[in-house]
Parts: structure tokens; C-alpha cells; sequence
């Protein structure tokens, strides 16, 4: 019976005769979560562990493009002329992270923001004070401030004043290896335990259900580890573990490009669940359609297999995505007419044109009369600058009747869309793990995209590394005082 | 830190002292898969305990319909007149369940369709051989086969050869308590040991992860019982676990009506979460809308809150449930004109009428232009006897023409959705429980809705006692001979 249980990713604490070393906190993984949790363990005054599979600290955070949503009336939206205020971020958050959003760490994270950029910024990142208007997107330059969601979307801009939150390191590009670099230089100072190429194969449990510690690898080398006041699980999604993608969210495999690094694959969920503790919104990912900019492709319309609008196509591009992966089948076109025609900075095939909308629909392989149709009742509002049925901003309405017309493919099966996971362990707001009636598992937490987060699904950019570093602070504070 | 254990649902075997009782297999929760799987460990030979929570058995099972989704070529299915193929139960099965179907699982259930039938009938349940044409739904008279799933409907229909697969006990109205009366009055003459009034409580573990037995409760006084073949959870879903719905399942709670019993409260899925078995497809539910019969019906059109139709009118009741919760928003309604219009046998609500379709478009308030967009598309093809957006069949294409026009709210808000969940543990075909890494748990089985089935998403009536049976002897044989 044992043979079949050799992979077991949690041992019995009696089965270890002496661990082989001791610390206060261990933290597992060194993204933008663990490096918060060890900063903020150090700074409580724990003695802290922090090991990573890798040769170095980074994981998918340095890749990333080191947007962290941050609001509440930051000096950065202040310098850029936006009012916003912790109650505005918080509202906008509920109504936009799913059905069942988490109340609680929502709150904290609304009224933390403030603080928190100050961490963030006293953690050597620097940030431009220059809002860039390309909308949801990481800008091409050294702007500090975009919106990165739909804050300024229909319903969300009715029920709260919106604001650009999205805060982003001063690099041009992928601002993600500056936020990492300033924080994992961070983490050095404060005189944590740093081991690289070092990964851990299994947590350390006692009998009644509690952590102890976990067994680490390094090349041949196995040893036990005791972690005293606690284990935080920093390591980040799934998205690169087929298996697990298969299981919990399958609809994630239409998605071409998977955004993450190669220690993406849901090692630290899966100890965390040998352990007992569960896991919540599996199913979930962020998906993308990165369509941006230039933003005024928004005159156009976004159409499913009946010929269909379906949403606001002026839409944060992560919505565009979930609506099209999750409720259209992976299926849309992206409809434009001669004079609102622009070409979209991700290369996109161009799926169709024609000179009436009856050649264009024929070429789609639409049904006969379905783009005809919408077409004809979007031009009717859109005189009016109106759009009655999704509410898109009247900037971005025009009539579409100058041919020829034309559509590029955004189906799942022929363009690029981006994914990640947005499930992962369930934690309360100071990172303990849960179990499957509720309970906090003692001596584990955890942070990052190894968790849920707050953020599915409904996902804005951002929301990672900034829920990531958030609750990993707490997480790692939570464990020092344990 | 014990303390926060307490609520431990599993026990580690060094901590029990002697077992007070001993048995090869125990059962956990007598429905319909507690029952097959105990009759069939006894088959092979095993002595047996099976224990239930409530004072008889049953459970969910017993209130249901009845109905058993069976196929390959049964006597019901051929004494009706009904050629079918263990072949194209398949490919309708594997089209028909989610974009990662279990083909493992789908194979061995279409192929043992045929030899489960006649177990089912050995175990004494009656089926009247007479076709009910009442599409989607338990017969109100004794009749015994239906369409209970999508099998007549586009695109399944052009994958896999149609049959009716619904086989359903003979007696007028909620077939379950017939079913369950005989597979329980079977299971009694096994010689199985039951004890009713009986939770399970915890799972008792080895320290190499492995299952050795459960600690039961009955009133105040708990036992451990070694269990030296296996364990077999067949407690049911979770539908009416309002903690574990609001953190999986939570567009679930929008179902006014939810199927199962008291027990449906997910205690065995969390018991085999708590040992470190996975569960999966948790967010997944059974989504009705029981607006069935008469099939009449289907000649009005469905559309959403932007008054577009977004599924084939004429699909399984469980599909245009699932549509509109999951992808409408839970924002529908059923539009008919005075020659179709008819009473559904559910009450619903009429939400407007109106003489013409701008009329009833208003009172709807729907966008202005947006019905009488999709009415004059639709009619346009009908004419035609053609539905080229979604395909509905020709016998429900008629323009709809002949005012006043109406509509019937089908809201989740205002109308009865009837919801269960689909999500649960993670079982191979022999119903072992497996981890996060695939591994199966030793010791560990379960079946029914304790387990994620074959059948999530693209449900079919039927699946539930289907799989429940199938699966739950497959689960009973495996521990027996353990």
C-alpha cells in the first residue's frame, strides 16, 4: 500500500527522527508574494527560510508587467489629477470580482492600498507620476499610471467613480523584473536564509492536522526543515501543469499562450491539498484577448458565430477574453468598416472583408442576415450615440457604413489569447490556509496565485502582483507572530 | 493548536487504540450508489457494513425521478422500437459532458449499459416498454423510456445516431422511491450489516496516507470501525452546504430550487478532501429550467436581457438552464405569438404582451430595436423551415407572426430554476478516490454525486442514478477485492 503513496507530498511528523535544520518561518517560492512574506516576516523579527526552485527570485512576477493595482488616493494618481478614495477602489472591486467576492480582504486591501504603495515604493520601486490614456494595458514607456480594468466600463463606472489603478514601475515594457529587482534586493538586506535550486517535495504534519515544517531538495540532497511558527506557500498558478489544467479548467487549454513561468505548475496548490487544505475557484483563469492599443478599435464591434454583439467592446481586454472563452465558445470577430479600420498591435488574421455586410457575413460563414442585423440596429443607436445593449462609452460609437468592411479572427482556435490560473488554496485575509469545512490549518499560509486571491473571476491587470505582495506581507507577518 | 483541529475529519490509525468494530468494506450514505456498491461487495464476497446518516435509506435517489440513463440496445429500448449502440451512447456522451470528458469512464458506462440494465431489473425494478414522447423529462404515467437529454438536438444529432435513453421505473410520477424500494430491499437481502442513524465523522489514516476504517456516530456514542478492504463514500452532493456553495459553486445560489436531500450536505466529499483526495469540477452544477411539457413550447423563441436568442429552443431543459445561468446572466424570457402560444405546465410568470413586438419589446424593456431585430432574423429563416443560428428542429420552426405577442419570465430572479451540484471527488473507474497528483489514495472509494461523475458540464436526466449505480458497483467490486 505505501508503494502507491511514494509521491505523498505530506509526512507524519512522528516518521522524522530529528530535522536535519530549524527556522521561524519558511517561506516556499520567491515571487512577488514570497519576497512581501519574508520582508514583512524579517521585519517582525521571525528567523526566515525563503527557498526557491529556481536559480534565482523572480518567477512569473519579473516576467510579468509589473502592474499592481493600488488606489485609494496614491501620490501617483494624485501628481496625475485623479481623485479616488479607498471606498470608490472597494466598490469597484465587489462589483467586479464574481458572484461571491471575498468582503473582507477586499476591505483590507482597499483601506491598505495607500499604505501599502508607500511599502512598495520604500522597497525601491520607482513609479513615473505621467498617466498614460492607452487604456488597460502596460504602457510602452516609462508612464507610472494607466487604467488597467473597467473602471471606466459600463456598469462599473455607475457604481463607482472611476479612477486609474494601476500602477506601473518606471521601465519601459515588462516593468515586472524592476519590481522584482528592488524587492528581491529587499529581501537580501534583511538577512533572511536565501536557497535557490532548492524545492520542496513535502510538507512536514503533526498528528492533529498541524504543520511542521517540510523536507526540501536540492539536486541529490533531502533534508527535513522545521519551521516554527509557520510554512507560507508562495509558488505561484498551474498554468504550466497540463494535468492539473485538464481536471480543474480545462477551457484554459484553447488558449495559446500560457503566461507564466516554468514553476507555474501548481506544486505549492497541491502540497497545500496533501495537507488537507482546499482548494476554491479552480476553474478560473484570466484570459486575455490582447487586442491594445490602439484603443479606437473599440469603434468597431465584436461579433460571436450568430453574428451577435455579446459586450462592451470598449471592454478592459481581460473581459473581452472571459466572455469570449467562457460564453461564446472561444468564437468572435472583431468588425470594422473603412473609416474606423486600424490595425491592432498583436497581429490578428484578417478573417473576412467585403463590400456589403451580406459579403462579409458570407465570408465569416455567418448565418445569412445575423451581422446584417446587428449591424443595423447597433448603427441606429450608435447615431444617437447610444448603445442601449452593452452601454459602450459614446467615444467610441460611430455608425459603421463605410465599406469595405472587414473583421479579423479572434476566435480562440486562430488568434492569441493569454491565460493564467485564478485558483488556487483558500485563505483567509491573514494567508492561514483552509481546510474543506473552514477551518485555518495551523503553522501554513500562503500567498499569490497559489491562492484564489480576490480576483476571480473578473479579473483586472494588477490584481496579481497586487493581492500577491498584499496578503504576502500579511501572510508573512501572520506567521512571525504566530 | 489541536484546538483548531478538533473539527478533524481525519484521525491518524496510530491514535486509535483497538477498533471497535471490523468489517472488509464499509459504505458511507445509502442512496443508489451506497446501495449498488454494497451489493455488489457482497456479491463478491466481502462482509460489508454500510451506515446512513438518516433513519432509512434513500436519500436524494429516492425523491428523484427515477430515471436511469441507459443505452446500447436495451429490451426497453428495442421492445419500443429504438436501435441504439453502446457506440452512439459514446459519441453522444462524449460530445454531450464538458470539454475534458472522462473517455475512460464514458467507455466502460456505454459499453456495460446493456449488462447494468438487466442488473438493475435482477434487482427486482420494473420498466413498462412503452416510449413517452414528452421530450426532456419523467413521464406522468407509468411509460418507461424518454428523451432525457440533447440527443435529438443540434450538433449531437449529427454526431451520434438519436435514441432515447431515459429509462425510467414504472410507476406514474417521482420514480426514484420505486428504484430505491428495490435496490434496497436487495441490498437488505445480501445479509449487509446497516445501521441508520449513523454519520461517519472522520476518516482513520495510516501514517503512509493510506485509509484504514471511519469513525462513526450514532446519537452520542462514536466507534472506529477497520475497514480492512476499503472505505466507500457515497454521501451525495452538496447542494444544500450554503458555506461550500457560496465558496464553489456560487451562481448556484441564483436556483431558487435545490434537488437533494437533508444529506446532500457534502460531508463525504470533505471527509475525502480532508485525506488529501482532490476534488474537482466543483463549480459545476445541473441547471434546470422545468418548463417542460408541452414540447409546444419550443415553437417560441428564447432570448436574453439584449433580446437575442442564445440557444436552440428546442434543447433539453437542463441545457437551456444551464445557458442562461452561466452565459445569460440568469436574464431570459420565452417569447411566443397568439398561434403558439401555450401554458407551460410549471407556472411562470407572464412578464409582458404586448400588439406589437416594439410593444412588448418595451414592456420587457429591453433595448429598443433588439427584439423585433431577433423576431424578424428568426422569422425570416422559419419560413424557410430553417434556424441557421442555432438549429433548431423544423417541427418548431414557425414564424411567429400573429399578435398580441407574449412572454413568459424566465429570469433566475422571478422563475423556478431547479439546480444540484456535479462537482466532487475525484474517482478512476474503479471508483479509487485519487490526490492532487492523480495517485490513488488506498483504502479510499467513493461514487455517486460524492464524486464528480461523467457528467459535468452537459447534463442528461439520468446521469446521476446512471453513474450512481454503475460507478457505485464498480466502487463495492474494487474494495471487496481489495
Amino acid at each position: 500500500m505505501s508503494a502507491a503513496r511514494e509521491s505523498c507530498l505530506a509526512r507524519d511528523a512522528r516518521d522524522i527522527q530529528r530535522f536535519a535544520a530549524e527556522t521561524d518561518v519558511l517561506v516556499v517560492g520567491l515571487g512577488a508574494a514570497g519576497a512581501a512574506a519574508t520582508i514583512e516576516a524579517r521585519a517582525a523579527g521571525a528567523r526566515v527560510m525563503a527557498v526557491e526552485r529556481a536559480s534565482g527570485g523572480g518567477g512569473t512576477s519579473a516576467m510579468s508587467g509589473g502592474v499592481l493595482y493600488l488606489g485609494g488616493g496614491t501620490p501617483v494618481q494624485k501628481e496625475c489629477g485623479f481623485e479616488d478614495s479607498a471606498e470608490d477602489m472597494y466598490k469597484y472591486l465587489i462589483a467586479s470580482v464574481g458572484p461571491t467576492p471575498d468582503e473582507a480582504k477586499i476591505a483590507l486591501y482597499s483601506e491598505g492600498s495607500l499604505e501599502h504603495f508607500h511599502w512598495v515604493t520604500d522597497c525601491g520601486v520607482p513609479f513615473k507620476a505621467v498617466f498614460y490614456p492607452g487604456y488597460s494595458g502596460e504602457p510602452p514607456n516609462e508612464d507610472g499610471l494607466v487604467y488597467s480594468g473597467n473602471e471606466q466600463v459600463y456598469p462599473f463606472c455607475e457604481i463607482a467613480r472611476p479612477a486609474p489603478r494601476g500602477h506601473v514601475p518606471r521601465i519601459p515594457g515588462q516593468a515586472g523584473g524592476l519590481l522584482m529587482q528592488h524587492l528581491l534586493a529587499t529581501t537580501e538586506k534583511t538577512g533572511a536564509e536565501l536557497h535557490f535550486d532548492t524545492r520542496c517535495t513535502a510538507l512536514v504534519q503533526h498528528a492533529d492536522g498541524s504543520v511542521a515544517g517540510a523536507v526540501l531538495r536540492s539536486g541529490d540532497r533531502e533534508i527535513s526543515v522545521r519551521a516554527r511558527r509557520g510554512v507560507v506557500l508562495t509558488t505561484g498558478g498551474f498554468i504550466n501543469n497540463r494535468d492539473m489544467i485538464e481536471r480543474y479548467a480545462p477551457l484554459l487549454l484553447r488558449c495559446k499562450f500560457r503566461v507564466g513561468a516554468e514553476g507555474d505548475d501548481g506544486s505549492g496548490i497541491a502540497l497545500g491539498m496533501a495537507v488537507g487544505g482546499a482548494a476554491i475557484h479552480m476553474e478560473q483563469g484570466s484570459v486575455s484577448l490582447p487586442i491594445h492599443p490602439p484603443k479606437e478599435i473599440s469603434k468597431g464591434i465584436l461579433v460571436n458565430a450568430q453574428g451577435q454583439r455579446f459586450v462592451a467592446e470598449d471592454s478592459y481586454f481581460g473581459r473581452l477574453g472571459e466572455h469570449i472563452l467562457y460564453h461564446q465558445q472561444g468564437h468572435a470577430y472583431w468588425v470594422l468598416d473603412d473609416a474606423t479600420f486600424v490595425r491592432p498591435d498583436v497581429p490578428r488574421e484578417v478573417a473576412g472583408v467585403g463590400n456589403t455586410w451580406a459579403e462579409l457575413e458570407a465570408e465569416l460563414m455567418l448565418p445569412t442576415g445575423s451581422l446584417e442585423s446587428s449591424v443595423a440596429l447597433y448603427n441606429r443607436h450608435a447615431a444617437n450615440g447610444r448603445d442601449p445593449l452593452f452601454h459602450k462609452r459614446a467615444a467610441y460609437l460611430t455608425p459603421l457604413t463605410r465599406p469595405p468592411f472587414g473583421a479579423f479572427d479572434c476566435t480562440t482556435d486562430n488568434s492569441l489569447f493569454a491565460a493564467f490560473t485564478l485558483g488556487g488554496l483558500s485563505t483567509d485575509a491573514d494567508g492561514r490556509v483552509r481546510d474543506a469545512s473552514d477551518a485555518a490549518i495551523p503553522g501554513l499560509y500562503a500567498a499569490g496565485r497559489a491562492t484564489s486571491g480576490i480576483a476571480a473571476p473578473g479579473y483586472s491587470s494588477g490584481l496579481s502582483l497586487g493581492d500577491g505582495t498584499f496578503f504576502g506581507r500579511r501572510a508573512g507577518r501572520a506567521a512571525a507572530s504566530a
